[in-house]
């Protein structure tokens, strides 16, 4: 299969002038971006997307769960595409470049092959997979799960965000909810370009991630219910302080983390107090705990301890506590193909590049279960990412896209 | 002075369909109330605490602070009134007692007084303070606060809510800030009948709390200020996490508590966490500590212990911490002539009675710093307060009402 040569290159310029365009969309407060999945600023945000895909030549399907997939199409008629993308939808306080830059990378992946006059046998598929943060409506990676049949889509429809609004409605209400049925597709592969979210390829200089295995999560909300009363008058023996458990339960979190160092992480992003007066013992507390790990049985152990010892700590402290396990996927292999078609184009285009574990989820941990899968990483800055600081390097972007270019180009195969 | 007879009672029946038809403004979600303060609901409890004093033949004042001062006319045009009265502001999930039971149970003093023709030589003033919960806007006894000279009433308007908005434009908004200046009025003495808010009397089986001191109280709000990152691909050893920062001072702040048993206690019952989503370490957390003590150089030690414990807890974990104290008040003595009234109507009434601290702040214990003053305490069932299940019997209200009828009548001397 002829391969691209190796002074192929995408327009570096062009790419980040797109990156700061869409990140006009749904500013955030502090330099980055609040476009949150399906609302308004999100749709605002498809649009332009698609606006620049028809530019391009490309048309756009859109799919019953509002996932969009742009196709550039290629020489055989038969011939599986080739896709391509991420997620255009941020955190809160998000980046500009988290699920952006691969979706991006891949348009610009088309425009570079408009202008050098490229065909593929395959045709190529550039993808925005609804709701991949998970932030409004939990679970993470939801429109890539449906897609992958790990999720229900009635189920997906009715998850509902923090004012009890339902994602289904919402994706009809900003109009992305598509006809076409989700996971008809065939993939011949999927490709998706991400900013590490971690510091390790900056702090040793390295150009490329090869990602060969994704991190295992485990999300487990835990509900802790005490008795509300007066924060003055309630002695000290008579109180059933929820907020108390919960503080010692954060405080097994991060022990059960270190206990499986180096690569197990654990913390509660998402705590909710009740009534949250400061005159009033917390009655209820709510959080969800974060837990992940590349091994298998050490996220089932760290699950184990946690409910376990939870359990002792509020049971010591006369509280009531329930755990509900509200997402969470096992570790992840890439496709050992995609792989070394990523490594072979680091290597081609001369990039320094290491294998790497994916700290984050991410839509081609779905994906990978229905098609040959695999990830191409570029560094960030500080390894801060679902941050407003959310920084990369202009040549951080372009190398990234160049070593996704090339293995999307290798397996798609170029028609001389 | 002429003193009450033994057989003077209030209507304890009416005094419970009073406190009932109440309740039903701004009813709560578990049979409690939620009518805070300067919404809607307050004014509309307002306007029928206002129908009934007019109803009683009083005429009301109100200040610019929206105090509501309803005014039965003495005998002597020269003698300063006396002031009987507490707040019908409520918790968000609040009781129906809290606060209300000592603003009708004044109003029921004067109707038993218009049955029965007792004509005192003082004036007799039933008292709604604004805003005595704090919830909505900080800090708790607010207009109280600003009538005894505690609070500046400007700084008093400029208090803002969750949502931004400032005590002052709330008041006029719902129609109650008035003209008569806050402050100006002299007492001749003031009483408070309230719940206690905690379980000492009834499990006693005692009717009558005389409440000889106020504990003291000191609100700090603590900001720990960590750095927002992805729970998954932030390395364990990389992290500052905020929230487990905010975890060990809740412990240190329990620690603090049990260390100057019996009377101390402290809690933290508002905590708000940036950005609050599930797969981002906390970047901030705000959480206001609250610590009670019926002795002023132990609040001192606490508040010294919190901010010195908690910074080292922060430096340790590579967290900014700050500190700001958002409200207190030094613990109460009470006027021992008013206290005594209290004692003497309770034997007299043929009541078990005993002196107890208020584990909460009161409007009485700023009132104290400009008028002779004391409190009168019923038991509550399970000590059980900021609660929507806060409950009291009809028996436990008519005893405290009847306690404060004597112990005002003796005071506003009954003329034969």
């Amino acid at each position: 299969m002829p391969a691209p040569g190796e002074n192929l290159k995408i327009n570096g310029e062009r790419l980040w002038d797109s990156l700061m365009e869409m990140a006009k969309i749904g500013p955030g407060v502090a330099g980055g971006n609040n476009r949150q999945t399906v609302t308004d600023e999100d749709g605002e945000g498809r649009a332009l997307f698609q606006t620049w895909c028809e530019a391009a030549g490309m048309s756009m399907g859109l799919d019953t769960m509002g996932n969009m997939f742009a196709r550039r199409e290629g020489t055989d008629p038969d011939a599986l595409p080739v896709y391509v993308g991420s997620h255009l939808d941020t955190q809160p306080t998000g980046g500009k470049y988290d699920g952006v830059l691969g979706v991006l990378g891949g348009l610009e992946i088309i425009r570079t092959m408009n202008d050098l006059g490229i065909r593929t046998k395959h045709p190529i598929v550039v993808t925005n997979w609804s709701n991949e943060e998970g932030t409004r409506f939990a679970p993470a990676m939801l429109a890539s799960g449906v897609f992958a049949g790990i999720h229900d889509e009635a189920w997906a429809y009715e998850r509902t965000d923090a004012k009890g609004l339902k994602f289904g409605d919402e994706l009809q209400r900003i109009g992305w909810r598509g006809d076409e049925p989700v996971g008809a597709r065939k993939m011949h592969a999927f490709f998706e370009l991400h900013i590490e979210q971690g510091p390790i390829l900056e702090a040793e200089g390295v150009d490329i991630g090869v990602v060969t295995h994704g991190q295992g999560l485990s999300w487990t909300q835990v509900t802790i219910t005490g008795k509300e009363s007066h924060t003055g008058s309630t002695p000290m023996p008579m109180r059933r302080n929820a907020g108390l458990g919960m503080a010692r339960i954060l405080e097994l979190v991060d022990d059960i983390a270190w206990s499986h160092k180096p690569h197990a992480v654990g913390a509660a992003g998402h705590i909710d107090v009740y009534p949250n007066s400061r005159n009033v013992i917390p009655g209820k507390v709510v959080f969800t705990v974060d837990l992940r790990s590349p091994d298998l049985a050490v996220i089932q152990d760290m699950e184990a301890r946690l409910r376990r010892e939870a359990k002792e700590i509020c049971d010591d402290l006369k509280l009531d506590v329930s755990f509900e396990k509200v997402g969470g996927f096992d570790p992840v292999a890439f496709d050992e193909g995609c792989v070394t078609a990523i490594r072979t184009a680091a290597e081609r285009l001369g990039y320094s590049h290491r294998n790497i574990i994916s700290g984050a989820g991410h839509d081609a941990c779905w994906i990978n279960r229905v098609a040959p899968t695999a990830m191409v990483m570029c560094p960030c800055v500080d390894g801060l990412s679902h941050n407003e600081a959310e920084e990369i390097s202009p040549e951080w972007a372009t190398a990234g896209a160049n070593a996704l270019m090339h293995a999307v180009l290798e397996t798609a195969e170029i028609v001389e």
